[in-house]
């Protein structure tokens, strides 16, 4: 941020009075811009002994695989952002069945609310931003080809979870650490 | 928003192209300006049979009570902001024991995330954004001083889950025509 999007002068970044963080503050009309973490909401969209994964048409990790996901927008809430991109990216229709997982990734800003989706009929296809799209027993999910390390959890939490035959709330942070 | 935060030229509402939801878009550089949903995260802070409610100091709705809760901040997760934020309003350590709500609120772009947490001493005090600060019996709530419809909901929701003796997450979207 090098302007203030309220008039348009400079900024500095500063404490501002009874806060602790650094923000944002116009120079001029005193403007305090605050940047918050956002959200990514997805989807393991579930057939049968299935789920359904997309790889990525667009940067990054392009011709990577994913389930469904993308940033929440205003005016919807978090299960209706999470149908959206199932139907955006893999022009599947799901109804949610229950929270996955809550990963959140402090030092980019992120959290991941990942919901379990159950898939109203067996139809997909890549949506604009998918290469293919295919449903993966959990025997054969593309582990080394997968896009981001948080989906790589998510998705190896989801399988524990079928293997013990019981779902579970997944609560964690992840750091910048893991194995990309 | 007014004027681009990259360059300080003017903006103009519009879809960019491969998108369908109008966006700020820099007259000059050209740069999207996307505007997502916020993260509040809470605590219900518990001591024995009672929770730990603070009386506002701030506006909005200064006076009126509400458990701990506020804006997570870039830099942490969130369990770690509904663990500062009990700390900063009431004085309190917890430590996080579950995830009782997710509820969104889409027509002002807010996701309250409450998480339950056991305080691991009986201290609190007000902190600079409370008034005052006080443990309550669930039957001691005093319902009609809530701060926000969505307070009241997450609070309602947890006595029911405690009366019938076991927790649960909600996940549910609150329309503005809730009763305030």
């Amino acid at each position: 941020m090098n302007f203030c999007s309220a008039c348009g002068k400079s900024v500095s970044r500063k404490i501002p009075l009874g806060d602790n963080v650094a923000r944002f503050v116009c120079d001029s009309c005193q403007a305090i811009h605050y940047h918050n973490p956002k959200i990514v909401a997805g989807c393991i969209p579930e057939w049968e002994d299935q789920i359904l994964l997309c790889r990525r048409a667009i940067e990054p990790k392009t011709g990577l695989w994913t389930f469904p996901a993308g940033f929440m927008e205003i005016g919807e809430s978090t299960e209706q952002a999470a149908i959206r991109e199932t139907k955006e990216e893999a022009q599947a229709d799901v109804e949610i069945t229950g929270l996955h997982a809550v990963l959140s990734l402090p030092h980019i800003g992120q959290v991941y609310m990942v919901f379990r989706g159950r898939m109203l009929t067996s139809a997909y296809e890549a949506g604009a931003e998918s290469l293919e799209v295919g449903l993966f027993p959990l025997t054969a999910i593309p582990w080394s080809q997968i896009a981001f390390p948080v989906v790589r959890e998510a998705l190896r939490r989801y399988v524990d979870d079928v293997t013990a035959g019981r779902f579970q709330l997944h609560l964690a942070s992840l750091s910048d650490r893991l194995p990309s």
